[in-house]
């Protein structure tokens, strides 16, 4: 390693002492002299001005991470849309992590904050174990959340209503005369599992509908799981005439079932579904979804995290984006609504 | 900046030379007590152990940067799946840059890996300007590009031959009785715009069929663009049989619009497309759509970069992965192949 420039080896190349070097890498007052034969010095060494030295002396790396749970969500897509432009008109290059619902992938990234590879970090946990609660009171550096955590969690917040989400779906297709509504959800261990659980038997029960356990199956947010889940309900459920599905590729992957099993959409089975992603036009039928304000989200989550780079501590704000539904011939129909 | 511990505070505290927290923090051979003072100095006055710090002693950030032109297109994810795996497994964290096409965003990427908040790059450019080759040439750390660059470039390449697998198409649409092929590209000025646009004369000639300018329609490699540019072929060219999309975002704007025609596919119109990215599954029709093997590519580019931060120099490789053809309902209707 002796060909690593160093502090010392700078030091000697300058002519000066350690000190010296230490004090204009860390961008602390040194005569302009001694700056400029050290700035030199590691110039003609070939010390690479580091981000850590940069962001010991400027705070800036000027990176901002975004760490989502699966790239292959669209769903994320509409979020980093708003944020990158945001980001990048304030100076910042944004870099994602795409940590696979894998928390230990998430607190990697996390401790990354310490590192200063970002000088801030904008989340979407699908779990919120007390290690991120640990670790977002630690950061060092900036942290917006999307999605719900904790009441007073120490960080800036934006959420959705997706419990009001749920309700407009079902109303919907209890509107359109539907009474046996299976609901087709990803994990109850996830935030969004278990909020839309409780909401599916909330607005059952807000509409006088009984709730049959026979109704709900449990896969994971994803096309292939999806896919079985919905199989093993319509097997079960042969009565079944309306699916919710927890996300869109949930949807997809009932929608290729639905076209095995030869049952019209949405003539023998209405289908709609959460997130309103680009899938949900791609789909044929396209698909009735419920938007949750994605790109909203994202901009509320870049503007707070800007805000916070700009005016440093301040009290956490929470930001909340309301819910609507998208109605297309899923649901209604090619006449389409 | 007083409050930042510095490597003179560290100093002081440690009750050792700066020229020793130096050596230390460096990590070059030290008395180990005095290694354990200066560490728990810097515990203690809650000194970051920095990532150019630490790339100065370990020569790793952990990281390995993922550069696309645009995080919308699911091509990369096929390519992710494969790379963060393997990165994983070798200690790498991932992080991804979404250039959104913009060679300035690519050179800024180029740039970070001078600042070392990444070990190695792999990187996907749609323009190869003379800029990026000077950044390639002057790279202080590992790069692999998957795609097309000059031979010569001191780079890990991984490629794919995009002629051949238009070649594939075209035969297969003409196999089919189409004779009226029209095709609609992305922006000539990109490197697979250019190589697509080629092969599609070429397979056209080799098959002895003459090469009408007003089947040729050029927009952008997005679903919007894509719809326009088809909307004015079949506008065009009523008599058109077959349509070869440049990629599957492109021919998922051309199934809109001839669905809005009214225009059967593939009865009336054949639709082959390239890239068989997951939306030729979750298409209506499903696309009959070139495979030029984003995960062996993803995985060769991986493997590329992580022998060459195992090994340092060697000579830079080349590896071609061969494309196929994907048959599904567009082209061959719903009894499939």
């Amino acid at each position: 390693m002796s060909d690593v420039p160093t502090i010392t080896t700078i030091a000697q190349r300058a002519g000066v002492s350690i000190a010296s070097v230490s004090r204009v890498l860390n961008g602390l007052p040194t005569r302009a002299e001694t700056e400029s034969r050290v700035m030199s010095a590691a110039r003609e060494l070939g010390y690479v001005p580091n981000s850590a030295a940069r962001s010991l002396k400027s705070r800036r790396s000027n990176q901002v991470g975004f760490a989502i749970a699966d790239i292959g969500n669209p769903v994320y897509l509409a979020m980093i849309r708003e944020i990158q432009p945001l980001l990048k008109a304030a100076g910042y290059r944004l870099v994602l992590h795409s940590t696979n619902v894998d928390a230990a992938d998430e607190i990697d990234v996390l401790r990354g904050l310490g590192e200063r590879y970002v000088d801030g970090l904008i989340m979407i946990p699908l779990r919120v174990t007390g290690e991120h609660l640990k670790m977002f009171a630690a950061a060092r550096a900036p942290i917006v959340i999307i999605g719900s955590v904790p009441e007073g969690t120490p960080v800036d917040n934006v959420r959705t209503d997706s419990r009001k989400g749920v309700r407009l779906a079902v109303e919907h297709l209890h509107q359109l005369g539907r009474r046996r509504i299976g609901f087709v959800n990803g994990p109850l261990d996830t935030v969004p599992g278990a909020a839309r659980s409780a909401a599916y038997a909330e607005a059952l029960a807000g509409l006088g509908l009984p709730y049959d356990p026979d109704l709900v199956e449990v896969g994971d947010f994803y096309r292939p799981e999806g896919a079985r889940a919905a199989a093993r309900l319509i097997g079960r459920v042969p009565d079944l005439d309306a699916l919710l599905c927890a996300n869109d590729l949930i949807a997809l992957g009932a929608l290729d079932v639905l076209r095995r099993e030869r049952r019209r959409v949405p003539e023998e089975v209405a289908v709609a579904s959460m997130d309103d992603t680009d899938l949900a036009t791609v789909a044929w039928p396209p698909l009735t979804s419920v938007s949750l304000g994605s790109a909203e989200r994202g901009r509320a989550a870049a503007e707070l995290l800007l805000d916070r780079l700009a005016h440093g501590d301040r009290a956490p704000r929470v930001v909340t984006v309301e819910p609507r539904l998208v109605i297309r011939a899923s649901t209604v129909g090619e006449e389409g609504p």
